[in-house]
């Protein structure tokens, strides 16, 4: 079976036209006045197709096709609308509309479903507007708590609560309810499928990802008067540092990443030698055994360096978010669907945080990525073709059809 | 002859108590009511001993003891009163009240000297409230034009005209008139005499400055999305040239000095890869032709490091500031009178700025080094012993003495 490729890019532009910036991305903060038209059209979509309309306390947004085991916890695919502020068209919309399609097919073809399938649209993934991101799965999941999350504010001190008022988007569905599968079809927001020219990714799960504060601390000193064996250098060192710390990682682990976002140079002038530095390293990988040795091998260079270099290091975990593993019956749906289909594929794991991540840890998960241009996302020149829209949303409903099906025949 | 040790350094702690700050340091900024008030001092001091008393139009302040051939250029000693804010008590300072000590120690034993000797007084060389520094010197030698510094504000707007006018410190003394000699005794403002345990640097010049202002450009993505393979990371390149240049010194210029001050990054953020980073380059030698070279080794490493990690690089020339190379005749009495003073001493040159780099383009110059405690300076901490104030003095005395000798014997 395969959805309809013109209605979902059809739908797509049509949603794209909603908060639409001129340089022909988009800005839909989550729980704006554009947020909720986005969500309406959406809503009027559904009605066309007879899906119910649910809401949960987080103003998480449920669309429902009722199945034969209508008592069963359903099948869920979904995603987000809210963007970044002057974002692109497709970041969580593409996931959202793909859901919507394959709701659609199955109702072009009549298809009796056994398990309820629902398009989730959850709230605020973004975290533009109130942060944290991915806020109304992570109150879903129970990884956030709802009362904290709903006196979060934003910049004009409007809070969570007083906006889902506002514009009517709290309910009372159960959260934290069971769901027997959830699926989140999502652009790529990376270059590697593109640059393999594969067609899809299927997503075996999310990295692991520590956050590392370090500071160096050397002497401060005039660059005119001080012989350069007499320095106690933390630019020199911190320099050192990162290159050995690069090269640990492509030489020890090869599917390992490795950032350095930010760096300050506490009172630095051109000429005096940088007394004391804060940066940042940013470390992931698909393992977490892995991430760990990662860790601890960056700790060792750290320090072999600090003291080779005269150097004190302070070295702080600001954050460590383990590596998710996504369900295996489902990602076989996925790659069983992509072989039928005849598309290209490679395994991937996410890179970017994803309400899949959230999902993950609440029932068995999975998701299906497309190429995007360039790998751009989070930008107004985000893209993909009709073609590559139409893949992802054909392998979501072969996948959410395959899994029906088995445990139909399991269940008979 | 030797100079008063015990009056030096009375002289030094009564200055010292004009603009005291909490922690032991002077506040006494150029053409404030305190640096006035020192300047008074000094005159009183000056009277004492029957020094005349004469300002340029710059504020330069002038105090002479007449010669046998008067009507000859004189040998003039010199250096700054104004300070940092929250400075030290001796940087400039100390070379003032050592020509004063030189002055007195000649009055006590009423020599008869062959030149006029005068002591100058330079305005605003710190360059903290006016910049830039060694504004009196600049003029007087011709560097920068009288008028345009004259009209220079500080930053509540105030022009150092009118706080010339306002401190009655502008005389009708002629800027550029001729110096047989210029002297600068100063505290090193570096580690390298403490270090080596000598009691006086013969210093033979000043180092050749060559600033260079760098930007390194690669491509901003995600952290978790992009693999290691496909990144330009202008981080990781910017690291590996740091490290190059810093070897490059060490291997191929021993006297050589490179520092790397500055470093931004453009949007920075933890978790998203540096696209362009601004930094700065500081590279000193003592010779032009090695500081070229530096210049042009630099160059090569930035390009093939830019080329290598797949990002392109700009190298603007901020300043470049030629080796001062002082006069042999003039360092030649200041190295016998250590010899003869039985100090130990080494040869040095001058990495910060000073007053005599500007003289030096004028007539012949050179300067003496003390010591100064942990090589600190520009801090209320700075501080040296009256045995190293003595040594200086001591230095500058006889060395004059030889040079007003020597010359003495030419004339007659």
């Amino acid at each position: 079976m395969k959805i309809n490729s013109q209605r979902l890019w059809k739908s797509l532009m049509d949603m794209a036209k909603i908060g639409a910036t001129e340089k022909g991305g988009n800005t839909r903060l989550a729980l704006t006045d554009l947020d909720v038209q986005g969500r309406q059209l959406l809503i009027q979509w559904a009605n066309e197709i007879g899906l119910s309309v649910r809401y949960d306390a987080i103003g998480n947004l449920f669309l429902r096709k009722s199945g034969i085991a209508d008592f069963a916890a359903p099948v869920v695919m979904g995603s987000h609308l809210d963007t970044q502020p002057k974002g692109g068209r497709f970041d969580g919309i593409y996931g959202v509309l793909a859901g919507l399609e394959v709701l659609r097919s199955l109702h072009d073809h009549q298809v009796q479903n056994y398990y309820p399938i629902e398009l989730a649209v959850w709230m605020n993934e973004e975290g533009a507007r109130f942060t944290p991101a991915m806020m109304g799965s992570a109150v879903f999941t129970g990884i956030f708590d709802l009362q904290q999350v709903l006196e979060t504010t934003d910049k004009s001190g409007l809070s969570v609560q007083s906006e889902l008022n506002r514009t009517q988007q709290q309910g009372d569905l159960e959260l934290g309810r069971k769901f027997t599968a959830y699926y989140e079809a999502h652009i790529e927001q990376g270059p590697v499928l593109e640059q393999q020219q594969n067609q899809i990714g299927v997503v075996t799960g999310g990295q692991g990802i520590l956050w590392l504060d370090v500071q160096t601390t050397g002497k401060a000193a005039h660059a005119g008067t001080t012989p350069m064996k007499m320095r106690k250098d933390s630019m020199v060192g911190t320099a050192k540092m990162i290159v050995a710390l690069e090269k640990m990682v492509w030489e020890k682990f090869p599917d390992g990443l490795i950032t350095f976002g930010e760096m300050s140079i506490a009172n630095s002038s051109r000429n005096t030698i940088p007394a004391q530095i804060k940066w940042t390293i940013d470390l992931r990988h698909p393992n977490d055994q892995k991430l760990l040795a990662m860790k601890e091998q960056t700790h060792e260079i750290l320090v072999f360096f600090a003291k080779q270099n005269d150097l004190s290091v302070d070295i702080v975990e600001h954050w460590h978010s383990p590596a998710t593993y996504f369900d295996s019956v489902l990602i076989n749906t996925v790659r069983e669907s992509v072989q039928e289909l005849g598309l290209s594929h490679q395994d991937i794991v996410s890179g970017a945080g994803h309400d899949a991540i959230n999902l993950a840890k609440h029932c068995p998960t999975t998701m299906i990525f497309i190429p995007c241009e360039g790998g751009l996302s989070h930008n107004e020149a985000e893209n993909i073709t009709t073609e590559q829209a139409q893949h992802g949303a054909d392998v979501l409903l072969n996948a959410i059809l395959k899994f029906d099906q088995q445990r139909l025949a399991e269940a008979s």
